[in-house]
């Protein structure tokens, strides 16, 4: 029976990182898969799945660049999913490659198979009828999450699927119900949008992204209003069922969405797209003495442990904000935790990335919660038709806001939606970490011309209203 | 007859933001424009209309997504310069009007017409006939440069031709000679090449834009010559004569290029970009007793002085960069210093965007720079391929190196080349500013998928290498 120093359960962004990370400190690492494939949902049904997609779609349809074209200018009339899967398998294979690349060359075992704890140190794998035991000190259950599927909605995979079998459908829909605001349906609900699809979108709170700044979220609803999508917002679904179609137009069966408040809802197809469920039922963790939530997830302390202190969880199975950039960063501390490493500084940042049309990122905090702590504050804010790069390309409707402190003028969030809003956070959150002030984007020369600029027009315009104070 | 504090000439990016620096500090401003229009050759005949062209050309060419969508994917088969011109002209009458706006709200005086000094604080401002006397304390001299136009080159502004003639064709030609290897050629040829011209890109240097980082260089050239373009580097042009095109082929009159080495090259037009040639001639500076070099460029020191204290320059006038960022900074500061405001921190590292096919940009000091000078230092290399953001793009030849102390780890120098670098380069420009170290970018978060994430891979690259000394 062989003993590792850690046994990775999940090979996604958090199990993957964890394990890396502890071969690089030197100790015997194995990592379990119980799919057919390594990376979890991340690679395969989530991530990276919804960002080719998207980049696809954006190209294809020429979205980004119809400001300058005119809404008529479309690349290419009609779009097939396949044109779309083609990118996204193509993008997945290398990152199968990659992942088993970097697990050999850090000499980590990959195991194929189903990880089942017997003992608090002792784990089964099972694979095709086979059993193989092991040993190790320490555990980090990753092992992510799958989409929530109540047995109250009637799922059927052709009108009506969760996230992962929206890449499945052979054809694109002409109208589409999304229930959930969330990341996912959020992002779906974009991107579909793009594609010419019909979309309401329903959320059971009063706004998308609950946990964006107000100002951010208010744009965003706006634009995809514009963009003519239906919100439905603060309303509940009650009810989902087939119904007949309208026999004047063919008369295809439709979706019907029930809403507390009654109003009935039809589409072509429905994505639910609510919560996330926990995979943790199946692992044996009563063996160890771990307890989990009525969703199958983990609650661990501020160092990832479980109340089991040898085993650790992190990424999705522990819960928000689970993000695949986070979720790393979480295994990698685990690990280092695990293993007694002291790090100069944890006190990092988590960036926020959400892939809507438009992009929208996030670093530090909301205009709310500062106003609750009682900070003191001023926005400064940019919109891209204020810098000449934002006009090249044809982004009328992006934003930067820099949230300044009104005494010390240091940065306190950074909030973006437009282009490339997910790459330009992490110069805000440079001058953050590194505890630069609003000065640094005024005495500082940007490239010309740059979205990037928008930090130097933001911090002027916070800065000009902080003189009139 | 009027008194100011300052009078600037010149409404490119030196001079509007020179002035308006000084009617934050509650200065009585001029800004004088001899052209019918404002912003200098950035906005209308270099740095924008450029821009506006390569963004252009790069999404009908779908360029960007060939990687993804085979070599046989383009969007528009075919391409007038109308098409590309009309982007442009949009994008310019945006800044026209918001340099307007920003003059207007700062309640600078703008005042059109050629101005001549007259004494030391006595400039004349002539128009249509009518000439106008004013005063000032204070002068800004940011009168930019134009193509030089050697009298040994034939133009004709059909077949032979500089820069600022390019735009105006009315046919893209099937073939181009450009004859210089500095910014302007480069990224001419760039674009040109895209479109499917034939490009031969002469240099008399043995490298282009030599200020770069080899690596860099050697890289970019590779994929020039990949993209099908001809380098001829270390060779010098003799002669630019027309000769007779081939009559088996329809016998069009051609270009002729003849190098001193003795090879002749042809092709349908020649874009002459060697060196560009200030206009100082024309100001009246013997008045002052200001001299000027051979090309009418001024010199200054360190506080953008000419040798009379009471007159400043900043831009193209001055020499290199000149790129319209560093421009608008040395105006600002020009003014800051003739005003006697002090600012903390004028040790700001100047970046460098260069918008080739792919993109380039740097900050901080190159491989050579660091080698001559006996700085200990290791490369960590990230390329695009290493992050999904990369592959989900096709980008697969973008790459990012940091340059870090060996001793402290500090970031000595950041390059990059391919998609969106001259946006990347102001992560590793803060962190750069702000004193962190490559430690920054292994112990916080990016966004998943992002380019920005090269700077992870590439800070673990240069890290593990020195481990290992």
């Amino acid at each position: 029976m062989k003993h590792y120093d850690l046994v990775v359960i999940g090979t996604g962004p958090a199990g993957q990182k964890g394990a890396i990370q502890a071969a690089k400190l030197g100790k015997r690492v194995a990592i379990i898969e119980k799919a057919t494939v390594l990376g979890g949902a991340a690679i395969n049904t989530g991530t990276i799945p919804s960002k080719a997609l998207r980049e696809a779609v954006l190209h294809l349809t020429g979205h980004a660049k119809r400001g300058l074209f005119g809404q008529s200018y479309r690349v290419k009339k009609d779009i097939t999913i396949a044109d779309l899967a083609a990118v996204s398998q193509q993008v997945i294979r290398h990152e199968w490659e990659l992942i088993q690349d970097q697990l050999e060359r850090n000499g980590i075992d990959l195991i194929w198979g189903k990880a089942h704890f017997e003992g608090p140190n002792l784990l089964q794998i099972q694979r095709n009828g086979d059993a193989e035991l092991l040993t190790a000190d320490k555990f980090l259950v990753a092992v992510g999450t799958r989409p929530a599927r109540p047995t109250n909605v009637p799922f059927n995979e052709t009108s009506v699927f969760c996230s992962d079998q929206l890449l499945h459908l052979e054809r694109l829909p002409k109208s589409m119900i999304v229930v959930g605001g969330g990341v996912i349906g959020t992002e779906y609900a974009c991107i579909m949008a793009t594609l010419g699809v019909r979309v309401i979108l329903v959320e059971g709170r009063s706004k998308l992204l609950g946990f964006l700044d107000d100002e951010i979220t208010e744009a965003f609803q706006y634009q995809l209003r514009r963009a003519g999508i239906t919100l439905r917002l603060g309303e509940k679904v009650e009810k989902i069922d087939e119904v007949k179609g309208d026999p004047t137009t063919g008369g295809k069966p439709l979706v019907q969405a029930t809403l507390e408040s009654g109003k009935r809802l039809r589409a072509e197809t429905l994505l639910y797209a609510v919560g996330r469920q926990g995979v943790c039922g199946a692992l044996g963790l009563d063996n160890v003495g771990i307890s989990f939530d009525d969703r199958e997830r983990l609650k661990v302390n501020d160092h990832y442990q479980t109340n089991i202190e040898h085993v650790y969880a992190a990424g999705d199975v522990i819960g928000f904000p689970s993000l695949a950039s986070t979720s790393m960063e979480q295994g990698r501390r685990a690990v280092c935790h695990a293993f007694g490493v002291k790090e100069d500084n944890f006190n990092t940042l988590f960036p926020y990335g959400i892939y809507a049309v438009p992009e929208i990122s996030m670093v530090g905090q909301t205009e709310e919660q500062l106003t609750e702590a009682g900070i003191p504050y001023e926005a400064g804010i940019a919109t891209y038709d204020e810098v000449s790069r934002g006009k090249l390309l044809g982004d009328h409707t992006g934003m930067l806001k820099l949230l300044i402190h009104q005494d010390d003028h240091t940065i306190l969030g950074v909030h973006a939606i437009g282009t490339q809003a997910t790459e330009l956070i992490h110069i805000g959150q440079a001058v953050m970490t590194l505890k630069g002030t609003a000065q640094y984007f005024i005495q500082n020369v940007f490239n010309y011309p740059t979205l990037a600029e928008a930090y130097r027009v933001a911090a002027y315009n916070g800065l000009n209203k902080l003189r009139h104070i």
